[in-house]
C-alpha cells in the first residue's frame, strides 16, 4: 500500500506519499481500507517531531479515518468484511490502509457519507472525552472554547449546545465570529481586541493555548468551575493562584486521547457513540468541513492548517 | 449562653468566653446543645482574621460539635429532641449551644462516645469529599498525605487504608513517623531529611502545603494522577507545569468545605455516613484525640495546635 511518510522531522515538504508495507490485524484488531482521513494539530507536532508517537503505534501520521473493513484480527466480534466504519486511531491514518483496535471503530451516522465521516472520530472523542466526561458540563452551565471554529472547537460548540449550555467562544477575526455563531455560539470574543476574562464567570473552559492563557483562565472561572487544558500552543507552564482554586473550589485537567490506553480509548468511543452520535444523526451537530485534498497532497493540507485561515476540518481522500 | 468570642484579630489571647445570645433554629434548623468541639487549622485563621466568615454564618469559631438536639426548627424530619448527634458546622461550635442545618447532622457511630464523637465531623467529611468524592481514589492507587498524624491526615491514612489503598505521609519527626505507622501509613517520609518526590509516584497527594510543594507534587503524581489541595500553610500559588499535565493527564483540584452550600455540604454528610460511619463501627477507623481542654480555654487549646506538636484532635468539651 501507499502512505505518507515523513522523512525528516521538519514543514510539511518532509510529507511524502511513499510505498510501504501492508498492515496486518493483531489479535483484537482490524484492517480498514482507508477512503479519507482528516488532519489534527497533534499530526503537525508529530511532522515537526515535537510529539514523540506512543510505543507500538504506527509511525504514519493520522488520527482518524473512514473506511471499509477489510480484514479481521483474532477474536473480534460485532463487525464483518465490507462494514463501512470510521475510526480513532492512535496514528496511520494517511494510507490506503491502517490497522485498528475494534473498540475503536464507529459505525458511519445516518445522513453522512462515507469519505465526510473521517473527520468525526478525533474531534467528537476529544470533546466527548473532555467536557463531557472530564468536566461534566450540564445544561445552563457556560462553557468556554478557546478557538470556536477550528476542528475540535467547532464540535465542542455544537456539543455544548446539543447539551443546552450556553456557549461563548474566542475567535481571530469577525469572519469567524459569524462562522462561530452560525455554528451556535451564544457570544464571540474576538481575542485580538477584547479580554475574555470581561465575560466569564465561566463553569467549564476548554483551553488549547496553555500557559498564555492559564492565570486568565482561572480568574474567570465561576466557583466550582473546572478548566481542561488539551493544547499548548502558547506556553508550557504557567503560574497558578492555589488560593483561587481553594476558596472557588476549581480544578484544572490536562489530558490527551492518543496517549490512552486501548481500553480507555474503547470506552471514549463507546461514550461518544451513546452521547454524539445521536446529536448527529438528528442534525443538532452538524460536521464542519473547510476543504478536501487528495491523500498524496498532504504536505500542502499541511501547509493549510498552519496558516490558520481554516474553518472545521481539512479532509484528505484516497482515490477510488 | 456562653460562647467563645473574637475581641479582634490577632493572636490566642483574643478568644473570650463571653456571655452571649442563644441561637433560635430557622426553617430547617436543629439547635444543639453543644457537650465538645474540636479545633481545626481554620479556626486559627479565623481567628487570625485571615478566613472571613461566610455570609449567614455564626461570627464564632468552631466547625465540628457533638451534642443533644434541643429544638427543631420548621420542616425538620427524622431527629427529635434529645437525640445524640454530632454535626458539620459552618461557625459556631465553641459555645453552649448551636443551630445547624438538619442535613448536616450525623448520629453517633456505636461504640464512640458523645463527647469524642464531636472530632468527626469536619475530618470525615474533609476526608470523604476529597479523597473519595473529587479525587476517587481507589483500591490498589497510591496516597501521599502531607502531614499523616494532624486531625485531617490521621483520618486520611485510616480512610485510606480502609479503602484498601497504599498510603505513603510526610511527617516532621520521628516520633510522628510511628504514630503514622500505628495509624496503617504503608510508608513514612520525614519531609526535614528526606524529598518526597523520590517515593512516588502517587495516584493521589491530598495537600496542605501549597505553593510550596505545587512543582515537587505534579512531578510525582503517576499517569491520570490528582492533586488535591485543600491548604495553603506555606504558599497561595506556584509553577504549574501544563505540559505534565496534559502528557500524563493529571489534574489539580482545590477544595474547602466550609464555603459549600447547605445542599452540597448535606451531601457529603450524607455520603460521609453511608462510607465512613461503617469503617468506625467495625473499627478500621479509630479516632485520633491529641488532648481535651475545657471549652472556656480555647486559647490555650489553640496555642497548642500552632505548635505542631499534636496528634490527631485536640478536643474542647462543655462543663456538664
Amino acid at each position: 500500500m501507499k502512505a505518507v511518510t515523513i522523512r525528516e522531522a521538519g514543514g510539511p515538504e518532509v510529507l511524502e506519499w511513499t510505498e510501504v508495507e501492508d498492515p496486518t490485524p493483531g489479535a483484537g484488531e482490524v484492517v480498514v481500507d482507508v477512503v479519507a482521513s482528516a488532519l489534527n494539530r497533534a499530526d503537525v507536532m508529530q511532522r515537526m517531531g515535537l510529539y514523540p508517537v506512543p510505543e507500538g503505534a504506527s509511525p504514519y501520521p493520522g488520527l482518524e479515518v473512514s473506511g471499509r473493513v477489510s480484514a479481521l484480527g483474532a477474536g473480534v466480534s460485532g463487525w464483518r468484511v465490507g462494514d463501512e466504519v470510521c475510526a480513532l486511531l492512535t496514528g496511520g491514518g494517511y494510507a490506503q490502509k491502517v490497522a485498528v483496535p475494534a473498540g475503536q471503530l464507529l459505525p458511519i451516522p445516518a445522513g453522512i457519507g462515507l469519505a465526510e465521516a473521517a473527520v468525526l472520530p478525533e474531534a467528537v472523542a476529544t470533546v466527548w472525552s473532555n467536557i463531557g466526561m472530564t468536566a461534566r458540563l450540564r445544561e445552563g452551565e457556560t462553557l468556554l472554547v478557546h478557538g470556536g471554529v477550528g476542528g475540535v472547537g467547532s464540535m465542542a460548540v455544537q456539543i455544548a449546545k446539543a447539551l443546552n449550555a450556553r456557549v461563548v467562544t474566542t475567535v481571530g477575526s469577525p469572519e469567524k465570529a459569524a462562522r462561530a455563531r452560525e455554528l451556535g455560539a451564544d457570544l464571540t470574543v474576538n481575542h485580538r481586541t477584547r479580554d475574555f476574562t470581561e465575560y466569564g464567570p465561566y463553569d467549564v473552559i476548554l483551553d488549547v493555548v496553555g500557559g498564555q492563557y492559564l492565570e486568565r483562565n482561572i480568574r474567570s472561572l465561576a466557583t466550582d468551575g473546572r478548566l481542561v487544558v488539551i493544547g499548548l500552543q502558547n506556553g508550557l507552564e504557567g503560574n497558578l493562584n492555589l488560593a483561587e482554586l481553594v476558596f472557588r473550589r476549581l480544578s484544572v485537567h490536562g489530558t490527551t486521547l492518543r496517549t490512552r490506553s486501548t481500553t480507555e480509548k474503547a470506552a471514549i468511543v463507546a461514550a461518544s457513540r451513546e452521547h454524539v452520535w445521536p446529536m448527529i444523526e438528528n442534525g443538532s451537530v452538524r460536521l464542519v468541513i473547510d476543504r478536501t485534498l487528495p491523500m498524496a497532497e498532504a504536505a500542502e493540507a499541511h501547509r493549510l492548517l498552519e496558516a490558520g485561515q481554516h474553518v472545521g476540518k481539512i479532509l484528505l481522500v484516497n482515490e477510488e
